[in-house]
């Protein structure tokens, strides 16, 4: 019988690419989401798929999501995406993670011990690790010291998984994002610099001083090491997510969406190497536990960022 | 000037035995109690002083706390301590935890930058920890996978402080708990067994087999570990608290309450080394952070056990 999927969070950037490879697997989806950021449009390629259904809901909501999975016919596994996707927006006030970072978290854990669904695949992220400084951030790093409200609210997810699976969850896995490029982009750096530069064309203003670096992965590698994790056989998986390179520079950014988008424009760097408050200047992830089981990034992160580049140049002129 | 401090949970456990040393250093202390564990009368032996005074409200709900700061005339230093304390009661129903426990951290943190103040001294958990088998639990060890839904949200705490003092709160101490007690006792093992033999004096079922060991200290030690941390100069301080032993076991606990209160009573253990779900069977907890500060426990596990249940009996009887 098909695997019954859900997926939290249904219409944002990530869900919509993962949800094309499940259904391209022959198993059913229903995606869930509250339209408060995603857009259902963002769905429309999937509509006419009998094994495709969507739900209005916002899964904070415990008795609504339970109500949902029934509506659904029951689930197997849920992949939980839904979270508040504007890491700044969330600096400048804390209320919107702790609703939308990890109240749904919350909730979805409630309806799935409501509803007994056994499997858990939880979208955290490297923001959980905060500031380490030069330390090569593996799984089992600690302290845990995270410097934006976004990552707080990640690790409290995880906590409350952590503390779910004692009472009873069958099976997660905790699969700890690095910064996911790809189509169809509602944030990041780089629809911000291609929208800078549309707005004004003869100049770039970047937040810093462009020495900032960072690992970039792309979502189809991203979706290939989540399906990949969801075959192996732990219980209690956590691992990092990334691809095997020390990244790229915001200034390799700004000049690769300059080139293409405007090629005579000056870029105008900024000071100091933090972006924003919660931001981190530089970080060391390691991927070795995912690689050891055999899985690698097709894309390094600099022809993740050329070619999230031109995916998101697409999009903006469509 | 004398130092403003404000105090969470004040009606409870151990805020009733820090506000006694705070006001005996001549400081002034507002606690802030909901009552929906602690009560007031746990507080009278400060009513008539002029430097306390007692707020009730809900420090989840931030405008009422914010507003509860202004009252008080504003705070340098936050201790705070209000969180569920009955582990149990939070595994069995997650929300009790989420809004007792977190919730009223996210509160405070919010009241804090509305306020102005500075200083948060929080009273975080060995909990976080979860179980680390035969590993010693130094406070940089990771992966941070607790296992009580009381443990969870004390790991989303620390992280949401951690977001907060990045985003500009001066200095935070987290405090990580172990056992505490003596009176006044509201919960907890020896309580509990006093009160069991009271009730039937010729039997007392404990549960699992007795072997379960951890330390315990004495509230009056870790009030002083308290106040040792904040004459300690860092900014951004994590310390575990704990006696410099490896614990008493519940066998050990049961025969002290057994011989004190009820020296003919048979005691008739359980099957298994974890009393309920999110217990922890063995546990060792490294304080040695602390320890180079200068700091050790007067009364080791065994002699806190002991005094402890004098304490509670004596608290029982009147």
């Amino acid at each position: 019988m098909a695997v019954r999927h859900l997926v939290t969070g249904g219409a944002g950037f990530i869900a919509v690419n993962l949800i094309r490879r499940l259904l391209a697997s022959g198993d059913r989806v229903v995606a869930i989401d509250d339209l408060s950021t995603g857009r259902r449009e963002t769905l429309a390629e999937f509509e006419t798929d009998g094994a495709f259904s969507f739900i209005q809901a916002d899964c904070s909501d415990a008795a609504r999501m339970a109500e949902a999975i029934g509506q659904a016919g029951g689930a197997d596994e849920i992949w939980h995406l839904a979270a508040n996707s504007d890491i700044p927006a969330g600096v400048s006030d804390p209320t919107i993670d702790l609703r939308r970072t990890f109240l749904t978290t919350f909730g979805v854990l409630a309806a799935m011990r409501d509803q007994g669904v056994p499997v858990l695949h939880f979208a955290s992220s490297s923001a959980i690790y905060g500031d380490q400084g030069e330390a090569l951030i593996h799984e089992d790093i600690g302290p845990l010291m995270p410097i934006s409200n976004y990552g707080a609210m990640k690790l409290a997810s995880e906590a409350q998984i952590s503390a779910a699976a004692e009472a009873g969850l069958g099976r997660i896995n905790i699969l700890r994002f690095p910064n996911v490029i790809g189509a169809p982009a509602t944030h990041g750096v780089i629809l911000d610099f291609v929208r800078k530069l549309k707005a004004t064309p003869d100049r770039l203003e970047v937040l810093g001083d462009g020495t900032q670096q960072k690992a970039y992965l792309h979502v189809e590698d991203l979706v290939s090491a989540m399906l990949h994790i969801r075959t192996l056989e732990g219980a209690r998986q956590v691992f990092n997510i990334g691809p095997a390179d020390d990244g790229v520079t915001v200034r390799f950014i700004a000049e690769t969406v300059r080139d293409r988008v405007s090629p005579g424009a000056e870029i105008a760097f900024g000071e100091g190497n933090r972006g924003w408050v919660g931001d981190v200047p530089r970080f060391r992830y390691s991927i070795d536990r995912l690689a050891a089981t055999g899985w690698r990034a097709a894309l390094p992160s600099q022809a993740a960022v050329t070619r999230a580049v031109e995916e998101i140049i697409a999009q903006e002129a469509s």
